[in-house]
């Protein structure tokens, strides 16, 4: 576990070169491993503590959709503001009905649904219209047969039937209930209907990404698989991924991305490992501050996070997988609670039985890719092995926490579904 | 029910104006009400005549995500394409390590990755590289200790460890995976580092709307909440909402929104019930054919379907609940027919508990807004009651089918989740 405290440049300055050139050489793991890694739980811990929600943006109605309302929102008057037809047919008053059937027809007169529908009356309406005074139910089509002048209504009719009276949907002052998560569609077509036409919404998270590069190795993913793929899950996730130039210098290149237009985390894919080339978290480092190297975590392991510039930085692995999941579980994390959302996992989770066992080590989290086949869950692959490949013909994947070393078959477990 | 066939406009003209003038009335439900309405599933049926799969088109990989395969991908060659190294370590022969401990560490000597390595040798490699000719193990940091020229290994490593064998993910010839759904952001990433550059993928349903507006009522949803709301969903369908102009004349709007350029369908909002100014159907009907208006379904039942210019033409209800059911139901269902989708509804579902009853009337399909209390549903409103503030505090809906009469405390019932 490679931990230094937040004000490690500034300790750094203090002590002198010596001191820091020290400090360096124990951040570095390139060819010799991590020495100890971080809970998932200890990174997520130092995750939260920068994921202050961010302030409140002013926006329409329409740009609301899938956005995350900055407080509570009441109705500002009844809803609907008035008694209305809830389908199309003869404003009436209830008590004139009594009786009638198919055998002994009411006779009512018709009246304009502007004036007072009296005894006796019988006024049209259409569907959404205001129920005209004096009626207290809505004949409709199926139970009145117009006749010149008059009415003939061949059913009794309740008194409210067919009316949405005031207030019905939501009174002045109650709580809409579309706070705390991202508003769908017909939230969005709820508040239009409230005649709201601007709301406060959470800010949107801007990420800025800094292609670390893959190492110069055969037969390697092709690096732009990154871009793609993160752009994705931090859109899904209410954010918004914009590219940084890389360049010679990553220490430069991570100042550059966290800099003027200021963005609310830095992602830097690639380059984070033990080898030679691993030289992602140094430059952070150098950048800033280097507080988490090296998760209890298989795949995405070699994680980074710090912070440049005031903006945390998350330095993610290059294989495609392990950088997916570092994404969710650290970066995916933040990008969530800036914009108001939970912060946990967002996929849908659903417990399934093992088909066969799970086999992870003892002291790091495993994450293994599952198929769901006929309702259970099958391992696809030993974690890692398996790759993207396994990661495509998944329908989910399956925790396993760092104090097992598995589950057996048939143990019912949480699939988190893609 | 009110069926005419898809050939009824070439027949009206062969039978003569007073024919015409007859069907039309027979068409004309308003002031009358439905006389019958076919089930959900007749006009699931109709629409499904029409969701024929687009032509494929070219995509780069970036642009495929959440499109669909034109048909399944196999991979052109192994991957990886080489054995390569899945950690950063030193590859070795397996058989030198044996009965390597802290006690006895084994001594290799330090070649270079890019020759053999021979016996009683040990080259570095990145996490991705190719594993050197002659290795067949990588042996990890943790396990080994430079000493000048030398390498000290402290632990016996097993034939193939660290290696990820050549055509391990997939190989060459070997199915994708990945065709018949939405392709995810893994998979987009998958597609990238087999290094393909396009795929050919289901085209992009296109949709035109037509408002045809509120009706005159006081207190009624503004209009403008069906757009967004719209939109929303068919992006979420995979396809695109385009409006086109309303105008005085609804036959001539219906008729614009379908020609060139030629959408895939049309989507008319309100006036489709059976008030005086519910003339959508009709207008449809003049513009084409109206082979079904009015479907065994609450909310929603007013909903039309049918075609202009070849075009097939859902009129949905004004108001927005009823008309996100519908569009959900039945002018969805297209959208992600013809875009390569599965075509029933996109919810995920889940088996839960009622906590109330469910009253519904037997012969109609009718859906009730539910909230999801510690694990159990439970009903909003009572079917239209609620409106649009049932759905927004909703968590899903649950589908009471037709034959019933609706849902006994305690049942369980299969939950549609927003």
């Amino acid at each position: 576990m490679i931990v230094v405290g937040r004000s490690a440049t500034i300790r750094d300055v203090a002590s002198g070169p010596h001191e820091a050139d020290r400090r360096r050489r124990s951040l570095d793991v390139r060819l010799r491993g991590f020495a100890d890694r971080v809970s998932v739980e200890r990174a997520q811990a130092w995750v939260d503590q920068h994921a202050a929600r961010l302030a409140p943006v002013d926006v329409s109605v329409e740009e609301a959709l899938v956005r995350v309302l900055a407080a509570p929102l009441a109705a500002r008057e009844d809803h609907p503001p008035i008694a209305r037809a809830r389908e199309d047919g003869y404003a009436a008053r209830s008590a004139d009905t009594v009786g009638a059937s198919t055998y002994n027809p009411v006779t009512l007169r018709l009246c304009s649904p502007s004036g007072l529908v009296g005894s006796g009356a019988a006024a049209l309406v259409a569907a959404g219209a205001a129920v005209p005074a004096g009626a207290d139910a809505i004949v409709g089509f199926d139970a009145a047969q117009r006749a010149g002048p008059e009415l003939e209504v061949i059913a009794a009719v309740a008194e409210g039937a067919g009316i949405e009276r005031r207030g019905q949907q939501v009174h002045a002052g109650a709580p809409l209930g579309v706070d705390g998560r991202p508003l769908r569609a017909h939230d969005v077509a709820f508040l239009a209907s409230l005649r709201l036409e601007r709301v406060a919404v959470v800010g949107r998270p801007r990420a800025s990404l800094v292609v670390a590069g893959a190492k110069p190795a055969a037969g390697r993913a092709a690096s732009d698989a990154h871009g793609p793929m993160l752009r994705a899950v931090v859109q899904r996730d209410g954010g918004v991924l914009e590219p940084s130039g890389a360049g010679a210098d990553l220490r430069i290149a991570i100042l550059r991305a966290a800099s003027e237009p200021r963005p609310d985390l830095v992602i830097v894919t690639g380059r984070t490992g033990t080898g030679p080339d691993d030289d992602a978290p140094l430059a952070l480092a150098d950048a800033g501050e280097l507080p988490i190297h090296g998760v209890a975590l298989r795949p995405g392991g070699s994680v980074a996070m710090g912070v440049a510039s005031e903006v945390p930085v998350f330095s993610l692995p290059g294989d495609p997988l392990a950088c997916l999941l570092a994404y969710e579980l650290f970066a995916g994390r933040l990008v969530r609670g800036l914009g108001g959302r939970a912060p946990g996992l967002p996929h849908r989770t659903l417990v399934a039985e093992l088909t066969r066992k799970i086999v992870s080590s003892v002291g790091s989290m495993d994450v293994c890719q599952v198929r769901l086949v006929a309702g259970r869950a099958e391992p696809l692959g030993v974690l890692e092995s398996g790759g993207l490949a396994a990661a495509a013909r998944a329908d989910g994947f399956v925790i396993v926490p760092a104090p097992l070393e598995g589950y057996a078959p048939g143990a019912l477990v949480t699939v988190h579904t893609y």
